[in-house]
């Protein structure tokens, strides 16, 4: 494909694994001349101002920080997206290409369909999988979305110019990206991503929280350690996650909670042949998908 | 240490990765001169033989395979223990010591004094912590115990001779060993080792069977990646072990249950603070025990 238009200035909004790692990126790769950093966190931002990952900080949204901004990249917490659009609101220029890159869609086009209604062809909603327990500016790394998923969420209103710029931008750092309805894609990652990190973090609570707890971590191995990694995750973002998306993982909860009454029985019942198919059906399943990975 | 007095032959009952990479370690420190395999897989003894785990096959165990046996190992799925035990009381010499390597520590004392009453002081019950999710003879490798955890669960009567032999050579391969009663090992490894199986296979199957499970396999990353890697493990074998330690498997899951009725409400009530406390709980738990290991 032809090489996008240099994006010559950027404005990061939130700047941790996510929005950090994709500006690395673009500025490795010729594609932004300056990134200008919005973050509440000061500390944050004196990491991310030393490490280079950007050029210029503002601790709030303002005039000046999104001013001349080719592309203004939202990375924040879910939830804080509707006031992020609603302060964007009054100081976004009308040529800013504005997208977000949170894990829950429907949410995302909500926020600017009700506060940016009138920029709404340049608001493109986007999802790079590409997640870790790590967060923040230090998380930030070259590579991150080489060879990962990115999806892309159209609300109907995009200007094809913009929407197809903002596609062209994640390819060229290695992403490859798909199209699809935001209530699709909130079905599948409730499933594949949401309701997992629920199951790590109730895993490990229920651990945690025994009498015998302590022992237990003493004695938990390389199983253990894969099966908990996600519960390391920062809980803010998946608190936010979780409630922007909680129909979907409730259904999945309740789904989960049925696969746990059936197989009580099947132990109850010393059922070895049920409980064979069970764990056989699971297996041949994971390593179907992991033969593909 | 001292060195563990030279084990000039073994004989072991089930040639897979756990039997096939202690018996390994074990000609390779010079502790064992050969080892005898027995397996009912044909296919399995052939690559056992072609990759020198063993020295000499047998389909099933009889005089010939255990006579001059210094260490029998029974390495086999643990409800097979009983009927192994049964056959070896008619063959086994007096000067045998015999070890399990199961992962349910009740059940193997139970075969022990069941089955072989009179040899109870030569029976050492030993359970390496050391999983995969790969099987079969292919599957062993040299240094799979170093560093790794070795549990010897006393029934009381052991020959002190004997025990402590056993302990040495786990330790000669590289193990750290400890001592605990077989109720509290079938206690802690239900909570950290079967559990987290069951839940893995539970959660992969409910993906599998769902109306969407294609698409959501689709999109799954390195977050399911992880958290399912345990439901690529053997069937049989976890069968097997979740039956022999379904009581305390069936208390954990109940347990789980109350774990996610919680967040359930937590979600409906869309109550952030308490799904932060909850996550934030579990990462503070799983990071602390990560720093440890």
């Amino acid at each position: 494909m032809n090489n996008p238009t240099p994006s010559k200035r950027i404005t990061l909004i939130g700047v941790g694994l996510i929005g950090g790692s994709f500006v690395l990126d673009l500025k490795h790769k010729g594609l932004a001349t300056s990134v200008v950093g919005i973050d509440l966190n000061h500390d944050n931002l004196e990491r991310a101002l030393e490490r280079k990952v950007i050029d210029a900080a503002f601790d709030h949204i303002n005039t000046e920080a999104v001013t001349g901004a080719d592309l203004v990249i939202v990375a924040t917490p879910v939830s804080t997206l509707p006031a992020v659009c609603r302060q964007l609101s009054t100081v976004l220029e009308n040529h800013s290409v504005l997208i977000d890159v949170g894990s829950t869609k429907q949410s995302a086009i909500h926020a600017f369909q009700k506060y940016l209604p009138h920029h709404l062809p340049y608001c493109i909603a986007t999802h790079p999988i590409a997640g870790s327990d790590r967060s923040g500016a230090l998380a930030a790394q070259f590579g991150l979305f080489q060879d990962k998923k990115l999806i892309i969420c159209p609300h109907g209103q995009e200007d094809s110019e913009s929407l197809n710029w903002v596609s062209s931008l994640w390819q060229t750092v290695g992403a490859q990206t798909y199209l699809m309805s935001a209530t699709e894609h909130d079905g599948i990652f409730a499933a594949v991503s949401h309701l997992p990190h629920v199951l790590a973090y109730a895993y490990v609570n229920q651990i945690a929280t025994h009498p015998n707890g302590q022992a237990y971590f003493d004695f938990a191995a390389s199983g253990f350690r894969d099966f908990t990694r996600i519960a390391s995750s920062h809980p803010a973002i998946w608190v936010d996650i979780c409630l922007e998306n909680k129909n979907s993982l409730l259904a999945l909860l309740s789904g989960q909670q049925a696969q746990l009454a059936q197989l009580a029985t099947m132990l109850k019942n010393g059922d070895a042949d049920a409980l064979y198919r069970y764990f056989d059906q699971a297996k041949q399943a994971r390593d179907a998908w992991a033969a593909l990975q």
